[in-house]
Parts: structure tokens; C-alpha cells; sequence
């Protein structure tokens, strides 16, 4: 871990670490921040100017209340001038959005895409909703800091290659270079560009917008055909080696449990993966014309799928001891049967050893997950220095 | 995450940049860490003579050779001059050792305890046995930056109270307050001391004087009676939010499996904790008098528990994406019976999905993985600044 020698890798530092201060605690006043940090007065006062100047912070109004002296001005996150941006690049979906620094959806695109679509053609249609939506936010003066992507798949950081994703059948795609070259020809500038994965820019999604400094470790589980986990520790990411870290649809939950598409037996998705629930129940509905009985049938079938859920949560509370589960994706919306009977196995696995659970909640953002949490990709990146 | 305003943090890291890099690559010289780090030849100068004058470096001898103008020094650990003290404070056990830089033990003590013996008592025991350590090395004119302490149960890592530990039937044990004060008392000055689990130090072992820049994250698998984990990512331990992480033993495997010492069924422990091994050995030889089909029997014992162990591996690598995992404990000297099983289970599983396992190695330091981890947990906290 070489370090750059000069000071400005401790001016980056400090300025970041002012920033995360006022968004855990809107109303500090500079020289609160001295006394948090460290700082002296002078080097908060001219830090805060920059971040001031730069549309990161603000300055709240002061109610003027004929008290004598100054009052210390209180500093809050800026939400007015500048923009992140954030891209679903999904299976048959894209989805862009723009959000100011709290996170708030600013501007928002979608469309479906056929799953045939070779990559090429997805990311010239991901490019242009892309341009149209910095355009739209540079209209409205604010100050894009960059764009970010979430994709299934494994994702090389450093690089910001599309390694392997077997749901859209692609490998090796070299998607942050091809949007910078595509912002960049369409002149709209130098604009930084971030890849990862879905499950874990959901992650960050819920990490820098909503439960700030709440929830270390924060484990996302993203449920949909695919079941997987992202993980933010100590303010990182946990990606592994290659980046196949939360691959936790591929846990192993019964050895004797049904095949999986990934050719093994008993994975977490081959028990409550979307696809694999809904042709359950689909064929559950074809054999049972009773629509009472089916409607039962359907409900077992859910909790049961749920109980499984249940273990892999309280599998992977055991492995990382999270502060905050965070459910989130399409198998969310298939009713209490399923998340319900996930938060009682859950609770009961915890019961039985006499220790207490952590909060379970369902994801912020819903649908906008993976755009959203793109967005907080880029700022994630601006705020972790080192 | 405030950051202390002045420049003794950046001097702080790059400190320990310097010696990381050394420790990395024997023999680099002023020069090359100057191109390295971005420092300045001058700074770099500057921190190396700190550096050897407190004796965490060294410079090597240079041949003369004859030809013109002035060598580059080559640059090394310094493994003469200072200690790393680590102790285990285990469940009938007690283990001191001293260690260099490089993780050779240089003094050692262990002393076996009747497990009824009070957490008062037992730790006075330790205390002198530390004593008596620091004191050996100290008249080796070593100077001794620290004491760390591995323990089974959960610690919290701030405050170096054990919180937890059911194998030792302890509580809310402040260790780390108890040897501090202990030290003084006997006139050895303020030496600092760092607790945590047994698990995490025997991983820590293994990154900082094995497996130096490899295999990130690492996985520590340690298999005893109780079955834990310690996790490195990016060079840090992965505590979770109340110490807990890790606690892999007690993964469900098997939903109708058998009943577990915490209550839970179908535990990871259950299926190969030691004591769970060693009951059915007994119990299979007490039935089966015939010696051949006894040892028979046995192995096949063996490998069904290797099977599950193969099957916690595969789990765990899916969810952290592993480097490198790492074998310990006692269970691994059941024979190959119990480890191959494992190997090859998880190797199944990979191949089934058309994976790469990564590898999988026994412990450098065997009976000594726990202090000698302990030693290495206090370099941990020195090369770790921020």
C-alpha cells in the first residue's frame, strides 16, 4: 500500500472526513468540527470554504435572536448543487437516475431492453439515456461528479470490466471505458465513471443515503432470480479476490436440496430464487383448479421458501455478525408469507441459542435500488479517499 | 471516523508504509521506497534512520566489488532488536511466546491449568508467565513493543474485555485491564496490550509472517472442539458489530441434522466439532470389538465429518471470496481421512459450477498458531495506524 508522499493525500483526507462529520450531524458548526477532528480552527475554516465553494456544504440560515455575540454558523450537506448519477445496467432493464448528495432522486429514465440485445447495443442505449440525463441536470446548474453502474455480475474494480455475468450472458466487457469514451464523444466532458455490482452498490445505496454510521457491517441481500449479497464493512466494500464476494445464492443450504442452475445441489436459489418459486407456482395453480385450495397451496409454498431464506440470513448473521440486514429486490413484493417466515426462522434459529438478532428492514429505495445505489457508488468513492 | 489535524498521522503511515514495503520485498533500497511511496528522497532518509534507530530496520551488508560510484543499501527487516510478545489463554492452557519481526519464537512457556480454576486466578498464572517472558527478552536486550492475547468467545476489541466465552465459562473479563495493571505492579513499565479471539489472531499469524501480500481476504478455518473463523480483508480483521463474526461453527448445514451444545440443529459443529468427533469414535469403538472393522468405521467417521467441514469451506468461499484459506487446530491431526474428505468435497462442489477453488493450506505455526498469532496481532496494530 504505497501512499502518495505529499500532504494532499491528509488534505483529502480531512476535507472527507469534515464532509462524513456534517452528514452524520447537519448543524455542526466550524468550530465544533476543530474540536471533533483535531483541526485547528484555521484549517476547518478553510477546508469548510472549499467544500462551501465547491457545492459539497452549506451554510444553514441564523436566526437572529438579539442574543450578544456571534452565533456559530451552522453547516449542513449542500443538496442543491451537484448531482450524482447512477445506472441500472440490468437483465432486460436500464435504468438512470440523477440524486443530489442526500440521495434524493433528482431526474429519472428507464426502459426495457430484449435480453437478446447484444452488449454493444445495451450500452449504446445505456450511453444516450446517460447523456440525456447529465444534460438535464447541467441544465438545471448543477455539477455532475460522476457516473456510476450497477450489473449483475462479477466486476474487476480497478478496471471496471464486466468479468463474468452469467445472467446476461456476458463476459469481459469493458463497460466504464466504454461510457467515459461515450460521455466524452457526445462532449459532455471528462466525467468519472464507477462499476460494481447490483447487490453491492444497493448496498452502499442504504450505507451513504440512509442508515449513516448505522449498521456496521450492513449486509444487503438482493432477492430476485439471482440471490446475492452485498457487504459494507468498516465503510468498504467486501468484494473478495476476484470480486465473487456474496455469492450467497450459491450457499449451500441441504445437501441433498434440489439442483441448481449452477449444476449444484441444495444452493439458496435453487430453494427461493425467483424463477425457480414462480415455476413452482405455477405449476402448483395448473394441477390445482380449486382456486381456495391453490391459494393455500401457494402460501405453503412461500413459506416454505422463506423458511430457507431464514437460514441463509441467520448463515450469514453467524459469518459476519451484521449490525443491519437490508432485504431488498423482486422477491420482496411476493408477500408476508415468504419475508415473514424468513424473520421467524430467523428469529427462532437465534432464540434457541439465547442471542438477539440484529434489525431486518426492507430496502429504502424499492425498484431504484440499483440506480440509486449506483449514484452512491460515486459518492462513496469521493468520500473514501484511501 | 475523525482524524487527529496534524501531520504525526501522515508521518505515521508512511512510517509504516516504509516497513511494509521492506517487509514485502527484502533488500529495496532509500531510492526504490522513495519511487515507491511518491516521498521525497529526503523524507524517506529521514523516516528509514527513525526506523533503524528504534529497530524495525536494518541495513544489509553490501559487497564491495570494485566498481565505480556509490551502492544503493539494501534494506531489511531488523529481526535482532525488538519483541512481540503473544500469549494464548485458552481452555486448559496456558502459552507464552516471544517472537521477532519475522515471526521466529524466541522464548516460549506454556503451562497446563485444571479448567475449574477462577478467571482471577487463571489470569495471575498468565501475568506471571508473561512476566517472566518479558523479562528473558529484555535481558537479551530486545525491547518489547507489546503483549497481545488470543482467547476463545468474543472480545470486545476497544476496551480488551473478553465478553463472552462459554468454552471457558467466563463474562465481561477486562483482560487487558488485569495484565496492563499486572505488568506495571512488577515494575516493567507500560507496555501496551491487545486482546481478541483466538480465531482472528491465529489468522493474523498467518498474514503477517506467512502470507505477506498473499491471499486477500484470508480465511483462518480453526477446528477444535469449538469450530471459528477469522477473516483479513484489505489488511483488517472482520469483527462485525459485537465481535461475533466468525462464529462459523455454528453455520446450519443441514436442517435436520443433529442437535447442537447452543441449541440450534444441523450446526456446522455438531457435524465436526471435535468433541462430537471423539464421542462417536468412542462410542463406535465401544460397540465394535472386531480391531479391523473398528478402524474401518472409523475413517469412514472421519470422512462423513470431512464431508461437512468441505461443505462450511464451500459456503464460506462463496461468501467472501477467499485467496487463501488456512487449516487449523487440533482436529487437523484426525488424519487425512477427515481433511481430504474436505478438500475433495470442496472441490466437488466448485467443479460442479465450473469454479477455481482457491487454495487451501494447513497452519504455519500449528500448536503455537494461537500465541504466536497473539505476537503477531500486536505488529498488526502497530503497521495499522489509521
Amino acid at each position: 500500500m504505497a501512499i502518495t508522499g505529499d500532504q494532499r493525500l491528509l488534505k483529502r483526507i480531512n476535507r472527507m472526513a469534515l464532509v462524513r462529520l456534517v452528514r452524520g450531524r447537519p448543524g455542526l458548526s466550524r468550530a465544533e468540527l476543530a474540536a471533533d477532528t483535531g483541526l485547528t480552527k484555521s484549517t476547518v475554516s478553510l477546508l469548510v470554504q472549499e467544500l462551501i465553494d465547491e457545492g459539497w456544504l452549506r451554510e444553514e440560515e441564523v436566526l437572529v435572536t438579539g442574543a450578544i455575540g456571534r452565533r456559530p454558523t451552522p453547516l449542513r450537506l449542500d443538496d442543491r448543487r451537484l448531482a450524482l448519477i447512477g445506472a441500472e445496467l440490468g437483465v432486460g432493464i436500464l435504468a438512470v437516475v440523477a440524486t443530489n448528495l442526500a440521495g434524493e432522486v433528482i431526474a429519472k429514465a428507464n426502459q426495457t431492453v430484449a435480453s437478446e440485445l447484444s452488449a454493444n447495443d445495451t450500452l449504446s442505449l445505456l450511453c444516450q439515456m446517460l447523456e440525456d440525463v447529465v444534460r438535464e441536470v447541467r441544465e438545471a446548474d448543477r455539477v455532475v461528479l460522476g457516473v456510476g453502474v450497477g450489473t449483475p455480475g462479477s466486476v474487476q474494480e480497478s478496471s471496471g470490466i464486466l468479468a463474468v455475468a452469467p445472467n446476461l450472458g456476458w463476459r469481459d466487457i469493458p463497460v466504464r471505458d466504454w461510457i467515459l469514451k461515450s460521455l466524452h464523444a457526445a462532449a459532455l466532458g471528462d466525467i468519472p465513471v464507477f462499476v460494481q455490482n447490483d447487490a453491492d452498490v444497493a448496498a452502499l445505496g442504504e450505507v451513504e443515503f440512509c442508515s449513516i454510521g448505522v449498521g456496521d457491517p450492513l449486509l444487503f441481500l438482493s432477492l430476485g432470480v439471482g440471490v446475492g449479497a452485498g457487504v459494507v464493512v468498516g465503510g468498504r466494500l467486501l468484494l473478495g479476490r476476484r470480486g465473487f464476494a456474496g455469492e450467497v445464492g450459491h450457499i449451500q443450504l441441504q445437501s441433498d436440496g434440489p439442483t441448481c442452475s449452477c449444476g449444484r445441489r441444495g444452493c439458496a436459489e435453487a430453494f427461493f430464487g425467483l424463477q425457480v418459486m414462480l415455476n413452482a407456482l405455477q405449476s402448483a395453480k395448473l394441477e390445482l383448479l380449486d382456486v381456495s385450495r391453490s391459494e393455500e397451496f401457494v402460501q405453503s409454498l412461500l413459506r416454505t421458501a422463506g423458511q430457507r431464506l431464514g437460514v441463509l440470513m441467520h448463515n450469514l448473521w453467524t459469518t459476519l455478525d451484521p449490525g443491519l440486514i437490508v432485504l431488498g429486490g423482486p422477491s420482496c413484493k411476493l408477500g408476508p408469507s415468504f419475508i415473514d417466515a424468513a424473520r421467524e426462522t430467523f428469529q427462532r434459529l437465534a432464540n434457541e441459542a439465547g442471542l438477539e438478532v440484529p434489525s431486518v428492514v426492507q430496502a429504502r429505495y424499492g425498484e431504484l435500488m440499483i440506480p440509486v445505489g449506483a449514484a452512491a457508488l460515486v459518492l462513496h468513492k469521493y468520500l473514501q479517499p484511501i
